[in-house]
């Protein structure tokens, strides 16, 4: 049981079949999570956290790439917010991804990498995927879950869908269906990795070669969207790099050029092309009223309040001002279900300039929101 | 002088070498452009239209390649608000494109199409064609320069550098220096094209192939930012296109998935990608106070109006409300400096639903405007 005890990566394989939204279900499906702090012996300590897009389950440790530290290690540990002495926290790499769960690039059954032939995926079915993984570690209820971003849809998801199996639920600069402006983003994104040759319709495995490229300009035009313009102004404006003047030809002249080149390329050393076409398709079919079967016959709010009937936990939504990605309108429409539905909700929009990485960022007054929600 | 009268397609090759912003002169320049209505025997009624982007000199008739009317057939003709009975209207399409006008498709000449070896130009390169077109209409003064977006800082430069040449000038939706966001998201473009191994390098006229996927893929990440979230929900929302279910596939759900793809389809069909290159860095490049030598030694809202200093033109400076890429912000920033310059100025933000893409949508109070200013 060393996988209990703080910190520690591991990974397990489901002995049941995965069942999906899409109707069809994943054999051996392997998890690769971390957990930091100890489970109490009444098991209610446990608080689950779900990563964004092209997060992982490095939370709070070194990720094993880049070397850079985990990309929530301001938010997880020893006395801070998300208190890793006082509780167990477990961060699992999601469904479809590539950093140890099974996702395209896992070999199917067959020996062969699945490419295409890996089922398409659903936020629900990442939270299913959670839910074995909370049963093979003994977590029968957690105490929160906690997600930014696509980890807020995951924790809605969980609250609605397993409401017996949550207390707290933490959904950060996130939304209960994607907004069309994002499926469009999302979409331009796909389209830039599946026009690439060397994408080869997803069996690029053996290929010795992935669809870098396309995958490069999917993650610069993403790159854009997390970002406020007051970020984009004050840490680049119009200044050019390493240049006094223009270049006149097609390298990189302004810094934000060059900034958004190198996020483009390095992306590609750590990210799974086909991971990144499944999950953001998973995020634009996300509409939690949709995935709890309420049909078009209640409009708007009253469609996503009987999404959330059944809900038990407690929640905190919060959005960020300068988040224009999730802005503070679509968590808005959650606080508004959560309340016509009976639940208890904290709802508020933090002033902070960076845009919906907010979450992810030096935002003090996020820990603040953070660790009292989690005190109580 | 048959170019005179309405409506005239033609095109002239310039006599002498056009020079360039960055050291290189262009030989033999030919200038497509269409002219509407009739030049007064003062020669006093032209008015210059300037495009957008994409956009060419079929501001009124129809498009020979798509079929569709002109861009701005709303907006120019027999009694629309920029009257063709009254005005004698000249809309050239712009350097670098590649509707008629001399660009990167074009011969150089050693008989062989540029490619990359066309210099990277500037808005004032795009704006000198314009004025030798003048010259050769005969047009020494214009009653009025008119345009949008990429239109408008044609018109603002041609205010600052050539004060004589016009008494009127409309800038729609428009900046004085690109925004970094903007320029971010071009950016993301261009690297789209030149992701695409069918670029060449730019050598691609011979090859039997263009850089189609790329360009689809710019076209369809800028064209979502032409558009409002509110254009978006009620004209898609996340409505499933000719299905009942999701795919779970990788073809298009959603509605607006298949109009992005459709967009970025058929652009391909009418624009060539590296005219989209030269023309998208001649926008990232503007920065009319830059483009007018004033330096550092003034700050912000100073340095602009130091390049309005010489105008003798009269201004309307026009943003629309929910325009995120060219938002009112830098509209305003324009006419406070034009104020500071002691020019005269109007400026109105207009409420419009249709996001960047109000100037050439059907907005009644826009038209009222460009009626009434150019009215006086």
């Amino acid at each position: 049981m060393a996988s209990l005890f703080t910190p520690c990566s591991d990974s397990l394989t489901l002995a049941d079949p995965l069942p999906l939204d899409g109707g069809q279900s994943l054999e051996g499906v392997q998890i690769a999570y971390e957990t930091y702090g100890t489970l109490s012996p009444a098991r209610d300590n446990a608080i689950l956290i779900c990563h964004a897009t092209t997060g992982d389950q490095h939370v709070a440790s070194p990720h094993p790439i880049t070397g850079k530290p985990g990309w929530w290690d301001r938010m997880v540990g020893a006395g801070k917010p998300i208190d890793t002495d006082r509780f167990f926290v477990i961060c699992p790499n999601v469904l479809g991804s590539c950093m140890g769960t099974t996702g395209p690039g896992s070999r199917a059954p067959d020996g062969q990498p699945y490419g295409l032939r890996f089922p398409v995926i659903t936020i629900r079915d990442m939270v299913r995927a959670h839910m074995a993984l909370l049963d093979r570690l003994g977590v029968e209820r957690l105490y929160g879950v906690v997600g930014g971003s696509m980890g807020g849809m995951q924790a809605l998801s969980l609250s609605a869908n397993w409401p017996d199996r949550v207390e707290r639920v933490l959904a950060l600069a996130t939304t209960a269906a994607m907004p069309v402006q994002n499926i469009a983003f999302q979409e331009t994104g796909r389209q830039a990795i599946m026009a690439d040759p060397d994408w080869r319709q997803g069996a690029y495995y053996n290929s010795g070669r992935a669809p870098d490229a396309g995958l490069a300009v999917a993650r610069m035009a993403a790159h854009i969207t997390y970002l406020s313009e007051e970020t984009l102004s004050e840490k680049f404006g119009r200044r050019l790099q390493d240049r006094d003047a223009k270049s006149f030809g097609f390298g990189a002249d302004y810094q934000v050029e060059s900034y958004l080149r190198h996020q483009g390329a390095s992306f590609t050393g750590r990210f799974d092309a086909n991971s990144y076409l499944y999950i953001t398709k998973a995020m634009s079919y996300f509409d939690l009223a949709e995935e709890r079967g309420v049909g078009a016959h209640h409009g708007g709010a009253a469609r996503l309040a009987e999404a959330f009937a059944g809900v038990k936990a407690r929640f905190c939504v919060v959005s960020f001002d300068t988040d224009w990605l999730y802005p503070t309108s679509e968590s808005r429409k959650i606080a508004h279900a959560l309340n016509a539905a009976g639940a208890q909700v904290s709802f508020m929009e933090l002033a902070a300039p960076f845009g919906h990485d907010s979450f992810l960022l030096d935002v003090p007054a996020l820990d603040r929101v953070i660790a009292g929600f989690l005190s109580r």
